[in-house]
């Protein structure tokens, strides 16, 4: 399956600026971007990296430089309709985030799977968002902006898709905030991971919830 | 699969006491023990509560005031192993926390799922929490403080268990904090969305994820 991931060049990970320095941030970013294309790899699927600005990585990498928004939507137009000349329903075709640095084979399989089930198959992030998804209905179309995934369930409902909704904690947890840096160092297992420990983070338990200190 | 429902009638839901009085807090944290009984029921469970206090409920009420990893423990040993007298492999037991508003039969299911798989299965919390786990291992005990489910996985190591993570959203997600909240407008399907709803909670699109705000 194609799976669009949507990277941004331009200042990334702006919410991390508290911890972390722009080139730091850089860095990170990269490494969750590495850790992404691997698991999709590993889960047989063939990414395709929609950025801002051009990307050295091994991946085909498309550079379209509009919003996110109008970026992805480009890229579902080629594939599911509008400018695409298929005969019968279209391939199905993914779009998984960039900073999902806790995802793993397995995540992206269940994802693939559902996707192949439903006309659209997405996963959630925390507070919303729309982390990851699979389409394959003609029509379907997204509007990050707000509490997308809701918008992303009606919009699914009103060109008449079957909507599933994929349960993942893994896929849930797009890294944008301080607080999520705990999610990476409890559950990561590849090079984001290892970067924030190289960085000198560490686990902090002395909070209600574990939250993290840097040395 | 008996399934055993913490929870603690000693002001609940503490760390909501910015948004919620403690009257509030005490209704909200009962519509979620509601959400988790009738999930747990719709999944074929059978629901026991292990109350600090007596507790106002049609399923089965065990009241135990000591600490949650002594009380928990106790209800381990009599089911598992230790006071237990039974000969072979024990049946398994579930401990689901009360405030998991987000949980549907469908996550309790693959939770049961897994842990007929595995000889410890477990839905981490955010922030490292253990939120729902199954075990059928004899010598397998909790320890809730800290970033318990690190601890847990160490535990079931210690103890030769086979370990397995349940990648679920749902069963990540307890309400402690306001931005909890916006999590159970989202997805919640059941008694706590509704209460919130009622009280005035909506969501808040502005920031970069999705926020409560209250009428």
């Amino acid at each position: 399956m194609e799976v669009i991931v949507p990277f941004s060049t331009d200042r990334p990970k702006s919410r991390l600026s508290d911890v972390l320095s722009p080139e730091e941030r850089r860095e990170f970013a990269r490494t969750m971007l590495d850790d992404v294309l691997d698991a999709v790899d590993a889960a047989g699927g063939d990414p395709r990296i929609l950025a801002t600005d051009a990307v050295d990585v091994d991946s085909p990498v498309t550079v379209d430089d509009r919003p996110l928004t109008e970026a992805v939507n480009a890229a579902l137009d080629a594939r599911l309709g509008a400018d695409s000349e298929r005969d019968g329903s279209p391939d199905p075709v993914a779009v998984v985030m960039a900073d999902l640095a806790l995802v793993t084979p397995a995540a992206v399989d269940r994802l693939f799977a559902a996707g192949r089930d439903a006309d659209v198959a997405m996963a959630p992030g925390r507070g919303g968002g729309t982390n990851a998804f699979v389409a394959s209905h003609p029509e379907f179309r997204v509007d990050y902006h707000g509490a997308s995934y809701l918008d992303h369930r009606e919009i699914a409902a009103e060109v008449g898709a079957d909507f599933a909704a994929v349960d993942s904690h893994r896929l849930g947890t797009d890294v944008d905030e301080p607080a999520d840096l705990a999610e990476v160092l409890i559950h990561g297992e590849g090079r984001a991971a290892a970067w924030l420990r190289e960085a000198g983070f560490a686990l902090d338990a002395d909070e209600g919830r574990v939250a993290v200190a840097r040395e």
